[in-house]
């Protein structure tokens, strides 16, 4: 706790660089010292907000007490900032997807996969502490050896369809925290995949190429199973759920709620609301992933995530919608 | 189980009649063979539903083989049945409560407390299967030594008016429940008793003389202290629950619902409503308290409550409202 | 109520045998008056239990008086004594399935859709009052359409290997009730199917050539999507449950528990287990399934599961197993 | 929130004066610009944590850029302060208590019942979610009238023996927050109060001459009644609860838990522990009771708890302690 904060800089003054920024600002492990983002007025008003100045990229990089860079940029914009940090030895932070293109992954393989800095790639859903607390007594052995898992994530609303053609589809952009989360619980890579996917929701999201209801089953070498259950709309608020089913008994990590508050009437009782949408409902699995990049920028850990986390479940969501396509079991490639 | 069923009688038609009647009837250890009601419309009615002959009881008590004999008439009429049955050696299961008049029982004391034949009163309570558990747990040493408990007793809706003077006060009509659970549960007889009562569900009921939402403290020689809570109009249904603290933690027995069903909205998630009633909630106690009489019949167990349980929940009752009316804290009366 | 019982013979003294002849003897509207078994001990028994004479199934199809007929015999045994029932009019109550062979049924198609008295296959789980009571609230629709079902059904614990080659394998002997609950609460017939199944829990049920871990989708025209969740072995009690996603909520049927007893600790707050068991888990099924037998035969119900719901079961059980065996997505034949 | 953030000083850097001043620095409203403590170790280690200097009182108190001081010494010294603060025209956020001697409060009276900056005594438990959420209810109507309350507060753990004669008693010390919570909630003054107490955890505690396990009763002149339960040890963590009961109704905030982590084995379902101490369950109270102030500061809201809250849960504790010691029922003193 004695060490100096380490400086980083943010890269985006967007929806994700608000938030990272905010929880940066608030870590006593990070110092926040440049926001860089080509647009003026976002730049100035989040500097504002964060007190911290507002600098080019260039000038941030050169910095040589610079340890770290957030990266929470346009998504088409990461893998290109990505590399030009790590060039420069600085650690990394990349918003979650680092590239939407395998084969652009793949390309930079050598640099990426052994990175001269480190470089996390924030998959945030590990840090939330419902999940985390799930994984460690399965990883302590609660329920015996791991058969089935079921993934629950359905949001509460639909996107604006505007949004869908250019979010790379429904696996791409939504359920590719689902692969990632399978991949960390299962313990082993999944083999196969079959996905089942409508649009049910939304005739606009069909029109625009795109589903909005999905079940997915997923199959490992060993025959462990693992199916993922997606909508974009539950009609009841931000539904994410883990069900981990092993020899011995299951492990559930539910729906944290608005409050404790139970309204007892003739009706039933009334539990308060979950989490209306993701950024109340992983706020604090932002922070957690924060204080884990502060640990690796003080050399106390290795990133949790990166190349091989992102193209395998860039691989995971290309062999589902390969899967969606052709009606038939896919096989899924190693990242 | 290779035995013959026990031959019993019932005495009453009436609303606890019809539910000990059909228990009785639906217990292959039991065997209903007189039913005894003096309005003959109303024995004839239950007879016909029980499958049962209507008799007298003086032709009833002359059966040598009736092993036992189910007073569930008016409770005015209690003592001098069970006296009565006792008198020719039947075994007794006696609707509680016995007498509401302790220094009739007293009276009766050489027989009641020692009777040629059992006699068990029936609180039905004692026989729930989640009080039950509560209370085998709790034995177990599960929480280590209890300290303190809280009995809660919520009635749905208050009764009509015109019942409440006849009811002995809610002390001894309602609360005498919680006073008999209390003695159970506690483990050691109650000492001091404080009650705090107040009309607030129904001007009528105040007008008739009585309360109907009550606190009470009742205080053990060992400094065990145990609240009871009471109304007799709770707004959400028959709310029945025990909660017991221990040394090491704390066992808490629920209401039950109609069912399992969660509805999710965006208003919560509501859970399915608990019992409307007690005789819906406390229906498998009924059955077991008879399953119970079948063992004491068979002399395979000695009555769980008689004479010392009834006049123990009546001098807590007594004491109570001693209390109320004097505004001070009231020592109870030993059985 | 006024009317008298209905007169039914019981053919079969085995374990569900035993289940519905003490159902039908405490059922006030039933009168058991047969009960037909080839083995002269194992009915010899179970009669004595019932009060109920043994006789010659000649002997009680011969009874004009003779209302409904309860046939709980051997599987293989059910075609033929279901259409010799119904050849002499009488109302039948016959254990699930009708028949494993689909060819057989539809031999019999003629009879059997259109029977000459009325015919109940008894799929008890649509009795359930959880699931009963999930169902009134979706037609009722507060969840708006439907979307989306998730059936879990996970047994305790496997049976033994020498069962499994003569159950007809996992879908036709397990997943059978799941299929009949997809078609009672999809409100459409299931036109597709895709099956993983996997044996990680006994690799003697492998050796026998079957499966015991499964997930299956179910997709029908409308696009609405149906997850199945089967293990034989669960490792912590008998989990039964419906999840129904729509486009305003959710809908969840869970588990009952042994108790509402909850014990506080440090470790956590431990709930009573889910039953262990499907006797005790869905005992209130049977009895219900029998009062509407008991409507049928009083002629205020039609059955509510016959012909169709069995073959359309059975026809949803083999499209799994061709899906399994073959890798891919099956259509599914209309019954 | 464009105005510039609010200049505060922190007085005391004990563990109230930490968990407020790391507030007070996290908050974007608030500037913590002193830190003032008459021990330098304790000082110097809380300002290079915080990034605040440290000042003597009177620097800080002489600063006219300083809009608030936050008292966060050792209870004997809160009165003075405060006092000193109010003269030269600080707005005071005070730990509780203000004072532990009604008279010496009564004696400030004019100056601390219309302050001449705003006082703010911080009876933090108002500002839980939890609590605040049954509250909204309440208010709003969800329970129609209240008629009872049940306040549960359960510490896990006693404290050390040394500490209690220095405590203030079981009442003072320790339900003080339920008495607060009492004269909120209820929406009226209790009148009169009965209180029973044992020593049941710590025969260490009763050596020093006081309780550590107590069950009080509230009455309000309407005839509203109110429990408070109260143990040092519970056994399975820090439990506080708020339940209401109304004519139509009622409203339960439970307790938060570590996870959502659910662990279903034979044994039952076990969720995850409830928070272990105050600091973790209470941290959002801690943090929004500074939002209030900084509301307060910024002359956007008075102060919710001043000179009357503190000193009607004074008298009731007082009432309280004169009930046990006399056995009977006393009246409480109007603030």
């Amino acid at each position: 706790m004695s060490a100096a904060p380490a400086k980083v800089a943010l890269l985006g003054a967007g929806r994700m660089g608000q938030v990272h920024g905010r929880n940066a600002a608030a870590n006593p492990r990070l110092d926040l010292v440049y926001l860089v983002d080509p647009r003026p007025d976002a730049a100035a008003q989040l500097a504002a907000a964060l007190g911290c100045p507002v600098a080019t990229l260039a000038d941030a990089l050169a910095d040589p007490a610079l340890a770290g860079v957030l990266v929470a940029t346009s998504t088409d914009t990461h893998l290109d900032l990505v590399l030009a940090c790590l060039e420069v030895g600085k650690a990394v932070f990349c918003e979650k997807p680092l590239d939407l293109d395998p084969a652009r992954l793949r390309a930079h393989a050598r640099v990426l996969a052994n990175p001269p800095a480190p470089l996390y790639v924030a998959f945030n859903r590990r840090f939330d502490p419902h999940f985390r607390a799930l994984k460690t007594k399965l990883d302590g052995g609660a329920i015996g050896t791991l058969e089935t898992l079921h993934l629950i994530s359905h949001d509460p609303a639909p996107p604006p369809p505007s949004f869908i053609p250019t979010s790379g589809g429904l696996f791409r952009d939504f359920t590719i925290h689902d692969f990632d989360m399978a991949r960390w619980l299962l313990g082993e890579a999944p083999a196969e995949v079959f996905a089942w996917a409508e649009c049910l929701v939304d005739p606009a999201i069909a029109a625009a190429g795109d589903v909005d209801t999905a079940r997915l089953v997923l199959r490992c070498a060993s025959g462990r199973l693992c199916v993922i259950s997606n909508t974009r709309r539950s009609g009841y608020g931000y539904d994410q759920r883990v069900e981990a089913y092993g020899a011995k008994g299951a492990l559930m990590a539910g729906n944290p709620r608005l409050s404790t508050l139970e309204t007892w009437s003739e009706a039933g009782t009334l539990a308060a609301p979950i989490y209306p949408s993701f950024p109340a409902r992983y706020a604090a699995s932002y922070r957690a992933e924060l204080d884990h990049f502060a640990d690796v920028l003080a050399g106390a850990a290795r990133p949790l995530t990166g190349y091989e986390a992102s193209l395998g479940a860039l691989l995971l969501a290309d062999a589902a919608a390969r899967s969606l396509r052709e009606g038939r079991l896919v096989a899924v490639e190693a990242p």
